[in-house]
């Protein structure tokens, strides 16, 4: 009798999650329908059913767990949370690999599994070569898995992370992330109007793309995997396919930075108060950050390899920009471009977006708070009795951000490390294994060095490297922590 | 008469540094005798003249600088001591440099000033090759400049930085530490006690590698340079001159690992009380991480390159013992152990020895101070609300000590970072350029690659990069903020 209260407590605790996972689901099998039609369109048979089926397995299955969740009273509390943040990005990889294992690309599992996380966790990195010779259906479905992924990422960002408190995201605590009843509706119309703006920077985007000269079907595709921040491309050249058409690759920079934003300005934009985004401590540190950046490789590119200034700046800008707002194009081979930029890309990789955006990575408001910390502890050193002010973005800041960020710091540093160590470990050089397990934690996409570099693909690793790899895209999705975090013994105590 | 004033209040602020800094070129000026008396005894007339002279200049400086300081007052407070700390450092490194530049090795500006500060630093990065074949008043300056430098490190780790409060080092903060007039007798007890352990420990080494097989002066300067953790070497091949003798390398294991350990409880040991050492939690989790770096290496040799597994035992012992303690000497080039083992070796440079001890580096008690700090936010995202202890070797650790370690782990790796790119600049390829930087400001040694790994030297790298090398192992010797803070226009202002 005791065994049976022990089973059903576990079941009540467990209900909330598989219901919300079933819910995820159902979303995911729906957005298997845009590519079924366009198979259906095209009259290729044997994908659509592919798709048809994929999609078909995956909305039963998520039927069926909303109904087994509802037969459970519904809670949620932290550490489902925690379970739930760390689950949903799982699952949602293994039915989305689906299309990649049955579809035209009959992909081995690690492979497909590989493609299916970097594609939710919106890094880009891929297996797939061939890639303009490759179903249209496949290349939809990546584009929609970063494109879903990057909404996800802004959720997480807003909502889940705050209210966890991880990794010094407490910082961003707000309306969005209170889970109390009675500031939840207020939050339901944050959420839409995020939505919203999501929606339409994405079809700025696309539009913009078509019009400056791309195919609709490409257009579309980069379109969405822009501004998720994503990186995955129809081609194996990525943006180097449209390199001969600046404004292209300038539509790219504008909206790359745009989905590098915290989101929730653009809500205060919409809403008649454009001052918050010009204002913001973080996106001016982006801004600067990104502008010094573009001008030392200009420079260098301009002076050091002789490249004329229109050509060095608009590659600059495009490759510097792509990946610190981690999204992975390349719209050249900048592995080529010498030691010193092969450095430089190396550090810009550490820098990431903002926090509440769709990039990924160490994220900015982490260096400026790591700035905070080293000058206060300058002035500590030269006046021992003095107490001196930290402030972020006008407001001062508890001492547990602090140190929930640098643990975060050491998490992310820790895992990059092990990660390479274990690449290494299976043969891979230095630069490779070093810079594919950089790329993975930061949600990037390419490495360097000519294996994983972006003219490269990561289908050379061995199949384990290629789980470590998709392990650690979903580690640094999840901000380490809220992933670590079920691994402890404290977690499942009681 | 204003100006006057000014002007004499500037010089008796300045008064005790010029002082001070005399003292330390007259016992720098008088050890040059060593090389002296053992260059005419060997009747080499014109060596002689040259060791003869610099040591001249050096004492007649001293003398000089003394006099002069002797003029004001003597007043010794915080700032003094930081500009002391750093000036000593480089004005040592100065006088250090004039056997190298007139004497027999003829070296250019660039080349001698990094021999000697890598010396001083006891960091052990040479651009000489065919040492073999060197003077050995040069080798024995060499060693003397090391073990000067070994000692000086010690007092640096022991009462300097915990006094300035210099990256988390105030949780050392003892009796040797307080600059108070009331305990300034005991710290000179202790500062003899320290001197004789130094001496014993270097006469111990020489004496057991002599017995071991080394000719003499082969087992006074490795005996020197390994007490000192330092790593300069009579022979181009390092260690691996004698790798034949697998006793002598055990022997560097046992010293190098002594020289990494806290002088302070080798001090409590000769005077009866062995505990401290055993019990200390610095030295045991040095001593673990040795022992599974160790294991983890022997098991790779034996198993992936098949080596047997008494030389593979042997070579990852010395080797890894050698980079953590931050010697340098090296038995073999590891650098063609494969990709695994040239990862491994670049992350255990990372690791660094004991504070107050010869050795440089990050230093293990910030890798414990770090582990408190992660296991601690994992506690608190699990228990928002609880508040958990921060202990460190069985004391609460205060939190403005982990605050001015992370800070220095930010001021650590920035620097690091920023000379790689530096280096990177001038041509030199990745993994010289990182290593390079790590080797320097961790005060290693020998980076990775084939330019600069343990089978090459620093000779071939452009005058700039020595320079910025050189000023790298300052930086890293004198905990980085000791001597960044010199730069702020705060050290300044009054
Ligand atoms: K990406
Ligand atoms: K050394």
């Amino acid at each position: 009798r005791q065994e049976i209260s022990i089973l059903r407590q576990g079941f009540e605790w467990i209900a909330p999650l598989i219901k919300l996972l079933g819910l995820l689901l159902i979303l995911l099998g729906s957005f298997k329908l845009a590519p079924t039609l366009l198979l259906a369109f095209q009259g290729e048979g044997v994908e659509t059913k592919t798709f048809f089926y994929s999609m078909l397995v995956t909305l039963v299955s998520g039927g069926a767990m909303v109904f087994i969740g509802s037969l459970a009273p519904f809670h949620l509390r932290g550490r489902q949370i925690f379970l739930l943040t760390s689950l949903s990005w799982i699952i949602l990889s293994l039915f989305s690999a689906l299309p990649f294992i049955f579809g035209p690309t009959q992909l081995p599992l690690a492979d497909a599994i590989f493609e299916s996380v970097s594609g939710l966790t919106t890094t880009g990195a891929t297996i797939l070569s061939g890639l303009d010779a490759t179903s249209q259906g496949i290349l939809l479905w990546r584009a929609i898995l970063q494109w879903l992924g990057g909404i996800g990422i802004i959720v997480l960002g807003m909502a889940i992370l705050p209210f966890l408190q991880v990794g010094g995201m407490r910082l961003f605590q707000s309306e969005s992330s209170d889970w109390s009843e009675k500031a939840l509706p207020r939050s339901g119309t944050l959420a839409k109007a995020i939505g919203k703006v999501y929606v339409g920077l994405t079809t700025l985007c696309i539009l913009s793309y078509w019009i400056a000269g791309m195919e609709p079907f490409d257009a579309l595709v980069h379109g969405m995997t822009t501004s998720a921040t994503g990186g995955f491309s129809n081609y194996d050249a990525s943006m180097g396919q449209f390199a001969a058409t600046s404004s292209i690759l300038w539509i790219g920079v504008v909206f790359m930075f745009l989905g590098s934003l915290p989101f929730v300005l653009f809500v205060h934009m919409i809403q008649g108060n454009p001052l918050p985004i010009f204002k913001d401590s973080q996106v001016r540190a982006l801004a600067k950050i990104l502008l010094s950046a573009v001008l030392i490789m200009s420079l260098y590119l301009a002076t050091q390899l002789d490249w004329d200034w229109s050509k060095a700046i608009t590659q600059a800008s495009f490759n510097v920009v792509s990946i610190v707002s981690t999204t992975g194009f390349s719209s050249t081979d900048y592995n080529g471009w010498g030691n010193f930029a092969v450095l430089f890309f190396l550090y810009i990789m550490f820098i990431g977006g903002c926090s509440g955006s769709t990039s990924g990575g160490f994220k900015v408001f982490r260096h400026q708070l790591s700035l905070v910390l080293m000058r206060n502890q300058m002035m500590t050193l030269l006046h021992p009795r003095g107490v001196f002010s930290q402030n972020y973005n006008g407001r001062p800041v508890p001492d547990d951000v602090i140190r929930s960020m640098v643990a975060f710091a050491f998490f992310f540093f820790a895992t990059i490390g092990t990660l390479a160590l274990a690449l290494s470990f299976m043969g891979l050089d230095f630069i490779t294994s070093f810079t594919s397990a950089v790329t993975a934690v930061a949600n990037i996409g390419p490495g360097l060095g000519n294996t994983v570099g972006p003219a490269g693909n990561f289908s050379s690793l061995p199949d384990l490297g290629k789980w470590l790899m998709s392990f650690g895209m979903i580690l640094g999705r999840l901000e380490i922590v809220t992933f670590m975090i079920l691994f402890t013994r404290a977690f499942w105590r009681t």
